[in-house]
């Protein structure tokens, strides 16, 4: 049970575990901290918190947990003003995308507190954003990754995966560098590729006829397209190395389709097709 | 009101528009042709189709409405089985992803029956395969690009619309060039896409940990990496000129990426994202 729980970013990940918490009944108050007034009045509108306030220093003090849920990019200055204030017993946890960076920003301003950070992805994602995308249910079914430091206490570690799994969620543990290698792959490295997809038809003389025709595979392939701009800026930026090793690898596999497309080679495009296929099919059904 | 109507490949597509006629009452009997007799049997226990026959030739004696649902590469073979037995009223329609190619394959093959041919291009394709993949429904709020030749006439042009409006469909008109740059971009290009990252995912180390973990933007970008190997090496060989204009045009985003990501410019990557989120969400909303 969590007395005071402080939410600073209250869009969809930090909103949805308010609620989530909420209606498990494992929490007094919900406090959201945020920079825009008009998102923390609609979070209050929605019950996603109970009190709003804007200072994220002033809002940790007496909270017992501390879910620091907004972009990695805003995460150095949170934890700079809220480090000062902080409870010996409070827990502090994240939901940034990208593990080592953030493992770092904890050992640089949270230094005292390391016993008490446990770093965290919930895997929620989504093209929506904001305190009016939270919603009940968002965590079930889905995954959580833990990437504990070697200071993190079993006991704060136990508490943050029992939250999680309150609101339905599994749970997993991996090492950063493990976190953000499969994440490079399995979620930056689309939203690039579809970002610059987008981007591609739109520089098209016929780009309206496009998106005029454009149909169920395109509106699929291109939903994480429609992702919050800054946000991803913040995890391509974090998780530049990676994912530039990413890039290069599907740069060589995109250079190997336009080989055997120019050579009409149609038993090599059926091969390719196959083993990307047959491997979809196969995650598909594993779900 | 259709008498009898054949079928000329019984999948998704295919048993999709026997299913519509039937529910609308706009046919008689449906006749099934297909070259797998598993497949013709699942259409018949479904009642996709009345009758089912292996050969193309025979199933059309009589026919006042014959339906190529193939892949594009069984056109050229399924036509000239037809050519020699098909009525003079009767309508030759497709379904095919291209459109320029299909185009050349009537003039070849059935010359005779220019007046009665009517290209045409549903857009409900899918991850989906086969007879049982066949629903009604499926062509409700879907558009169906028209691509008539020059000789097509009025009334078999307007019967083919109708018949499509019937199942739901808007139904619009392109010459078989725009229709092969627009879908090139937004159906041919995005499939290889899928597909390459697929096997760019697969090729790495840890690729079970990234299938493990991977989310709902996953599921949702490779969604078409689950389609049908063999009907997509027939479309990106038959456009693969176009195919390969719009590979460069990407090859070049991904590039101005990389070099954006190499020199960590926030900027230039935030202006990237943003132009094709505001596009990209401007475009759901038109939906």
């Amino acid at each position: 049970m969590i007395n005071k729980l402080v939410v600073i970013g209250v869009g969809l990940i930090g909103g949805s575990f308010a609620l989530a918490l909420k209606r498990a009944g494992l929490v007094g108050e919900v406090v959201g901290v945020g920079r825009s007034a008009e998102n923390l009045q609609r979070a209050l509108q929605l019950k996603v918190i109970d009190t709003a306030c804007q200072d994220a220093g002033q809002a940790v003090v007496g909270a017992d947990y501390v879910f620091i849920a907004t972009p990695v990019g805003q995460m150095p200055e949170v934890m700079q003003a809220i480090a000062p204030n902080l409870s010996a017993t409070a827990i502090i946890t994240d939901g940034g995308s990208t593990k080592r960076d953030v493992v770092a920003l904890y050992r640089r301003h949270l230094a005292a507190h390391l016993p008490r950070c446990v770093p965290a992805h919930p895997i929620a994602g989504s093209d929506l954003s904001g305190a009016a995308a939270a919603r009940y249910g968002l965590y079930e079914g889905k995954q959580v990754v833990l990437t504990p430091l070697p200071e993190t206490s079993a006991e704060a570690l136990a508490t943050v995966r029992q939250l999680w799994e309150a609101g339905g969620a599994s749970l997993s543990t991996l090492s950063p560098d493990a976190h953000d290698s499969v994440f490079a792959s399995v979620s930056h490295l689309p939203h690039l590729l579809a970002f610059a997809y987008m981007n591609t038809v739109l520089a098209k003389p016929d780009a309206p006829h496009c998106l005029a025709l454009a149909g169920s595979g395109f509106r699929d392939f291109t939903r994480i397209a429609g992702s919050h701009p800054e946000m991803w800026r913040d995890i391509a930026l974090t998780n530049r190395e990676l994912l530039l090793q990413d890039l290069a690898r599907f740069q060589e596999e995109i250079a190997k389709l336009v080989a055997d497309l120019r050579e009409a080679d149609g038993e090599a495009l059926l091969d390719a097709f196959s083993a990307a296929s047959a491997a979809r099919v196969a995650w598909q059904k594993g779900k």
